[in-house]
């Protein structure tokens, strides 16, 4: 235990920019119950309304073997979805499950498919559009059409060079969710970049505290030293709150060219960021699953699965432009063990967040007027899930 | 994935019997709702109603220790009884929970009991009839009668070389329950079989998809070749399904003698079967947990042990004349390694489909005018759940 | 399976004291039905309305570190709560919650803290006293007052050695609670004597077959024949039972000089005790969660921690008088073989009692006279869920 004192940000940290002020959450703003953070049947219900309902990222599209048939496995919300690409090229999303005695179809991560998706149980056979081709035995039962009987379809789009899934047939568009949040995205131009590290981790939290502990930055100079150091925790905008997105931005401190080991440049510029772009960090959460840090250099990329009430998984790239590879003295590892030690530090108290929220001493407690992000974001979760 | 067209039924494998036509499912036949698989409240009436009311096979009679005392522990629907031999050579079970407090009696799974059993807590001492004998210091207490404290039996019969126990008080008789199943097992005279092998499997599957995979072979081509090659599934004959049980035959094509890695015979032929019986392979389930595969020359006898909705226990014997273990040459291993493989191929599928229909977009599937058996299955559990 | 006539007391072990008649359960007496040991919903309310309501014994005094800021966390009915000594050297016990967003304050399991408790998240700073010093950035929030969200309190006392928390704020006083059992305890001086052995078990038992199990010698001559030699099971008294406590006595065997492998004294005669003290062994169950065996050298003490409706944590400890650990001939292994061999024989048969508790075919069985204490706990028990 170290005393108060020394967890404040020191002197010599004082922001170069302007410390700005932001919409403030209401005076009386208080922490959710508890029961949302370790109740089931709430999670249940998040899966039905929020994960189910909303487009999730993913992955990278380019975790997708190329050409006709080449596919790829993936977990939404707890459905094994097959993502595969028809002989015209298209990118498809269909549920792993036959339509006859809901069999699994595909067990093997990523492959590629010979022009078709067959059963391994009784050779019911599928086009790369979802489509029955055979069914065998079915021909002489009356009234059966295969028709009838397609892979059950989720919604499936490409974009930043991210893959998209929605499970919902109804549904805001992925534009329309994302908001103004693509058009900050825009210039960092992700599906041009590359992936040089990923790493995976394994929490025993709450996807919601992860999601709030990325929404404010007053935790900063008490965990984070080596990224206050670099950008002060007052410093930046919010962006305000909407249906699909959570952003903010931080500035680069006199001297920092960008978040790494030393606070000097990892990856060459990004060519699409205008100079204000290349003194601050942008941070953005797509909900339900997505979040991003975007650097005057490199772009960070973390996955969130909601596993259960009380554990998510989350898989981190670490991107840069094609450019940076090509280096002679490319070293990624300067913004890997950056954002691998910051993240860690975040999982930790994420956990610790859910250890207390299990105490039965736990009461809602005050949100800062700078916590506005994180009670916006609680208002659209009861909202979502009618508790409002 | 292999493409489609590798899964039929190869040319050479016409069969060489007539393709008889079988009672059809409705063409409206659906498969069951999720939630017969998956939920445990389903799983736990299942227990009380089915598991709990008929008559199961617990295991071959030949793994009690012979002799008065003589005894082993089964587990029965998640209850653990004791199966004892009295002084009279009479197999009785009782529940292995003392009338007391509750305690279980006998941890050690098989024995020799000296004329009683006795509570490891108290004393309180049973009889191998199930009376309560003594309980020391219940004397002084007023109004006690040793004689209202019984261990509390289960119903126990021996048959075909099996135990049999119903925990419910009222319920079928054995021979009621098994209709005209137990005649047709009668030539096979399983009392008088050898054990030569047993496998021990672990299923993450309901217990109902293994009845249901082994109440069909439309899935034979696809994923039982060597099966195929020497039975094909269009041949035989299926048995009007019963209140316990399920039986049908398949031919054996030309030139197989049994289902073996060769085809060859393997045991000695079995006395009691007729000429018909020698040229077909017989199935039977005797629900809710028997079920067996009838060879011209051995039997593969598998008791199923329903641990959780999503998980099952299976042990499976071989079973031969003891003629047939006198022979110099005599080769079990052939029948072992074709049924052992055959099981882990339906143990696999059935497994795929628990995942499968565990996706929130799993929806009951047609059933083909060939899974009539599977139709009745589930109309049989439905009906004895009181979900009608 | 030993025959019941090996499990009667040997001849030679007649009482050398009269045999007591005690207050005797009611005739129809019987035991709880199986969802008090076995139902999450029953644990929850026993949580509740009982282990958060009363006093409970969470370890040893001399487990906080000495000295101002000394602190250890325990675990009482889930919780995690900080026991602190303040400047003022007053032991306080609170919530290991953060007002703020509920994170967990402390991980280490004791230490010291600099005249502070911290929260590692936003740095909101608690003193000793529990009242909120520093929340940085909510002096910004209108309407926030610190002394409004101090660390929530648990009472806490020590007596006789050990810490005693409650949890709940309203409830009865911990001399109130204790009743009677609090002066028997008196004469042993447990806050003079030191734990020169500590054994830790894992029960997969409910708490309350332990506490039962505690309250009767019936079982001794059966399960226990090291503890009958020495102590017949039929002496002894019965004290009332009170709304915390429940109590015994059983008198040494002519010749035996305490409970040890040898029957030998072990430690130095406790100084407090007098002759009648001298020559029988104390039993007493401080509701919910503490067990004594009271000796004339020595007392085992154990800490019940009740994890799940089938499993009990139990944190064992053997005191001595300080003078009998200079003794050159000390030998506790002794006392330490005699008790962890009886605890292990108790735990063996509460685990027994689980598990045949579980069976369907487990009712209500017969409380004989002399098991009048687990009657009047099971009435404790009722009385205290409101379940009469």
């Amino acid at each position: 235990m170290k005393p108060a004192e020394r967890r404040e940000p020191p002197s010599r940290e004082r922001p170069d920019s302007r410390i700005r002020e932001r919409p403030a959450a209401p005076p009386d703003a208080r922490t959710l119950p508890a029961r949302y953070y370790r109740d089931p049947d709430v999670f249940r219900r998040e899966r039905n309304r929020i994960h189910r309902v909303l487009w999730n990222a993913v992955g990278p599209v380019s975790d997708i073997p190329a050409g006709p048939g080449g596919y790829r496995l993936a977990e939404v919300a707890g459905d094994s979805l097959i993502l595969a690409r028809g002989p015209d090229g298209v990118l498809r999303a269909f549920h792993n499950v036959c339509r006859h005695r809901g069999t699994r179809l595909l067990e093997e991560s990523a492959g590629c498919l010979a022009g078709s998706v067959q059963c391994g149980y009784h050779a019911w056979t599928y086009g790369l559009d979802g489509r029955l081709r055979r069914a065998p035995h079915m021909e002489r039962t009356p009234g059966f059409r295969a028709d009838d009987w397609p892979l059950l379809p989720a919604r499936c789009e490409v974009r930043d060079g991210i893959v998209w899934v929605r499970i919902a047939a109804s549904g805001p568009g992925l534009a329309e969710q994302s908001g103004p949040a693509a058009e900050r995205l825009r210039p960092y131009r992700m599906e041009e970049l590359t992936a040089v590290h990923e790493e995976r981790y394994d929490l025993a939290a709450n996807w919601k505290l992860v999601v709030q502990n990325f929404s404010e930055c007053l935790h900063c100079p008490v965990i984070h030293p080596q990224l206050q150091a670099l950008s002060h925790y007052l410093t930046g905008d919010n962006f305000p709150m909407t249906a699909g997105a959570v952003g903010s931005t931080m500035d680069l401190a006199h001297g920092a060219e960008t978040l790494s080991t030393d606070g000097r440049l990892v990856g060459t510029p990004l060519p699409g960021l205008d100079s204000p772009a290349r003194r601050r960090i942008g941070y953005e959460i797509l909900l339900p699953n997505l979040m991003l840090c975007l650097h005057p250099d490199y772009v960070v990329r973390c996955f969130l699965d909601a596993l259960a009430a009380d554990r998510t998984k989350i898989r981190c790239e670490w991107l840069f432009a094609p450019a940076a590879l090509e280096q002679p003295d490319f070293e990624p590892a300067r913004a890997v063990e950056f954002w691998d030690r910051t993240n860690r530090q975040d999982w930790r108290v994420s956990e610790l967040a859910q250890a207390g929220i299990g105490s039965s001493a736990y009461r809602p407690g005050p949100y800062s007027h700078r916590e506005d992000q994180l009670w916006a974001f609680d208002r659209w979760l009861l909202d979502r899930l009618g508790d409002t």
